[in-house]
């Protein structure tokens, strides 16, 4: 029933290869189907203003897509003098949904950049940066321990993300873009290691939806994460 | 246990003032303790290029906040030069919100814009927004069907939100903004009259939530849009 | 011959109703006839660069219009990316004139912002903006005073201001949309209390006019600014 | 008393070279004192959209100050990204007088766009530039006649303008800047070379004035005019 | 005595791999040496206004860097509002380098925007962009033809660039980074696969030259771009 | 051949006229041909933050266009809200041009910016711009040494820049704006007093060239140079 032929909890392929660019603390390139995305955790010794001198440190994430990641070209939000109100939301959860998995004092009063780049695009895009995003936080953090500049480890938990929503009236995991831009319902689903909410996002497409739904789409989405988070735990052992 | 003294599943008096302005096809002022939003909803006779011709309608909804609708006075938007990122996600959230109770067909290709400025804001603004928006678009379609240029009422069903979320750990209804400051988890809930839901959003500040706080939470916003759809029927009777 | 019938020298009816918001040092919500606009008047303790060391005080102001506030909805200055030549004009306007009635060095090193934000508009809301912003600015000020903050009251003086204009013709006073937008002639008057002239600006629209004109102009707006003054005093007593 | 030594009614020296530049419909160098202004006219076979249909033209202006103009180096609009305030009000103002001398219908549907760039600034720059703008105005305005392009001479009157203040407590006629910086009051009067009245704007800078104060303003304003408009007439002579 | 070893007159190792994104018409990645940059061409059936109608083509390109392809982390020109003055530099270079190798009427009323997007970046960014960017718009006209869209093949001949400059007195060809910045003499050569000159760009960075350094570096630069392209010939074949 | 009939190497008439602004410290009227440039160069006591505290000072450029500087009138770029990408080109190029003259730590830790204002456009105006440009820096810095505030003279040499392209087949120097708009090939060549080359830019357009073609070219610039270097010696005398 499904474009793909997917089962209906059956999430694409994911692969994740770390250390892919020689300048960034971390990287990887995450792969979930076609989605494609580079990830990179910068660190900087300097935080915001609003917490300087309380002793924590931030994270913070950016995203943006190339002008040729989607099936017709997209203007370059460079070019057109600003980030759109998609952009904008995409970047504001990622960073919030990262820093959900990290204790700040802990990481001490320093920054971490995630930057997540769609190279290319197939649905998913802002699940697939959060995984990915964790694997470059993770690394770079990995980095500031082995050099000694931080003794605990920040990082909580694992942090990972996966899309449902009903398609053709049944509820999926994972939608590739064929099936995201039909559903009538459509969830984003940010959740920890040791299985923790951190963000749950559903909203109706067209089609509004039922406290079962609601309930059948969170199972997928349980079930998802459990797998990305043992795909992030071998990508970064 | 809260600061304003109200039970964990009580919210603030709320009050819809309708015909509060005489340029807008409709409007109202609503009042949700002390947050107050001016919300406008104006009917064009054109429609966005991507609609154009066929034969459906748009709503879409624009937020703003005034200088010192808030304790300490915010750069005007204007002034700064671009709307910032968390006012682009709540007027994407609102316009969203109230498109999920309307028959686009039914409307006919016009377009209605609700704009929601709040006066004075003490938390919850953008659900204030959205049920004071949609009896400002009520009365708007109001006025299309009475003057005959709509025949079937394109208003589906009843728009409304109401804010919950964990403060000091219990699962409280409505926060206002000492609650939402210190709130660990919190959470949107959109729903429409007839109980199916629009838009569900919770998100961990600090803390992570369970699924059982979820169903606690998602329980409490049922509670009260029920009582917020009542003082809309009240409102627009 | 007037459109609204009232006499040539008769101003609209005029209420300022103060203390609208509670987080502004000074509020007040001025109607003239159907012209609304919402005032208030924001402390802070620190002064543009330019005065820094100088032991005075500033006094700005902002203006904006909500969308809705016309009879077809404008365009939102936030979402244009820009206050436009009209809003700034106006803004610039309102400090100069509010200024011209404070004793800097009474003030002290602070600067209090005045936003007058028009809810509602029907011609003059400039003139609307500095009677009602000079209300908002005396309550913060009485503030000020009230705390010990300031020893010497900072203000000389009121300020107030009206319309006249040539209409059909006549030499009016106060005028409304309807007539704002035929008037051959247009002009704004800003007073003193103590009946100082502090900004004559009056402008040829399609009709130039003469210097007997000019003087029965003036004479209306003494005239008129003599009774706001009344109102004002009146609404901080 | 005055700096420069003048008579308190005395203007500057006042030169206008016509045809200076070979590209423009109509140009002018106009010398007032030490403040030098370029002006151009610039004719287009379009109008903009509000006019377009009603055979009317429309004469519309910008203004711009070189960044070395002053006697420290200003910051190019261009590179800071926005016109600022004043220079957005002084070419409102330039464009608003202009039109106050021209026969729209005559004109036809064109636009004449004047542009008025300061080279050297000195005070009183904004009515230097729409005494050289009529100039330039005129001898575009010539061109299209001589063409044939129009019949009936679109420009009613000469357009002129001339600032006024009071200086160390004299009422004095065309300040220069040293005069400018430290006025109490300061005036821009715009005359047509029929002695009707476009545009009076008077306005305290620290002092107030009285309608005495204002009477001997206008008048040495009046007497100002009749000269520059006798220099104009003999430039384009 | 180069950083990384290299002769005198030896390029870094270059690779191109074709067809990396499933969306693009054409697209490869480029390294040469740690220099890696993504090419896309984008096919659209639409010209620029000021070519509409004339039968012929146009070929335009954009460039971007990722924030972390360079050593420290740059800021995103998407969030900071626009694009830097290099960007737009080199873009511009990289449109009119392929426009050269071009026959425009031969390529019909359609647009290919080349999209060069800077993965890692370790100099001569620009250069490995146009050598990559070339092949990018192979690929997209060959699938042109292949489809039928176009008979004659309008790309005259291969369009490939490298960068030579004096390094520590010695002029040397393809400069790395640490070169680059250490270089007096900084030069770009772009050249057709037919030997023909498209663009020379030599600079002082410091230093100075002769014409006879200008004659040495053209000479290495005509020996590197003959490599070049038979890497391209041998990626597109 | 040419439209102006001038010989394949001759320049057209170059004039500077100096001290034409009372404001700057340095300024000039360049005039090459029918292309008229105003050049100021302005001193301040300060440094960009990148070389702050290095005892080495800074030459920075500004370039713009009067609006009617061309034949049709250009948009003002003040008021399109941003440099266009040619203006960003030239500038970042006149100020690269300068400081390869200049002796930064003679100069000590002050800055100069060189403003060049086309008046009147006809080709050329980039190198006009850095010819002109370079007498206003040298009377600037004149000034400088007169008051004692540098010891030893910072320009180490001339700098001047000419045109030279293929037009209708033949290499020729200094194009006016008929020729360039035809050329196939355009060159700009920057060269010191002293005959060493700072800046060569050769660019097809439309045409490509050959080696000969470039040698041709060179040695035409070399020539325009020494009689530019004389104009300027002559001129600062």
């Amino acid at each position: 029933m499904r474009p793909s032929g997917r089962n209906l909890g059956e999430m694409r392929a994911v692969s994740i290869e770390t250390g892919v660019l020689k300048h960034a603390e971390g990287s990887c390139l995450i792969k979930v189907g076609d989605t494609h995305v580079l990830c990179t955790a910068s660190i900087e010794e300097r935080v915001p203003p609003f917490i300087k001198g309380t002793g924590q440190g931030w994270v913070t994430a950016e995203y943006g897509m190339l002008p040729r990641s989607t099936s017709t070209r997209m203007r370059r939000e460079a070019a057109s003098g600003k980030q759109g109100g998609r952009t904008v939301e995409i970047q504001r959860l990622i960073g919030r949904a990262l820093r959900a998995g990290v204790d700040r004092l802990a990481l001490g009063e320093r920054q971490i950049t995630v930057d997540c780049d769609v190279i290319q695009a197939d649905g998913g895009t802002r699940c697939a940066s959060i995984t990915g995003g964790w694997v470059a936080l993770r690394l770079a953090v990995n980095k500031l321990m082995k050099a000694g500049d931080i003794r605990i480890d920040p990082l909580v938990s694992e942090v990972a993300a996966v899309s449902c929503g009903i398609y053709a009236g049944q509820a999926v995991l994972d939608l590739d873009y064929p099936e995201d831009s039909e559903a009538g319902v459509d969830g984003n689903f940010i959740l920890r290691g040791d299985g923790r909410l951190i963000e749950v996002q559903m909203s109706a497409e067209g089609a509004t939806f039922s406290r079962t739904e609601m309930d059948t789409l969170m199972g997928l989405a349980e079930q998802g994460v459990t797998d990305l988070v043992a795909i992030q735990r071998k990508a970064v052992a």
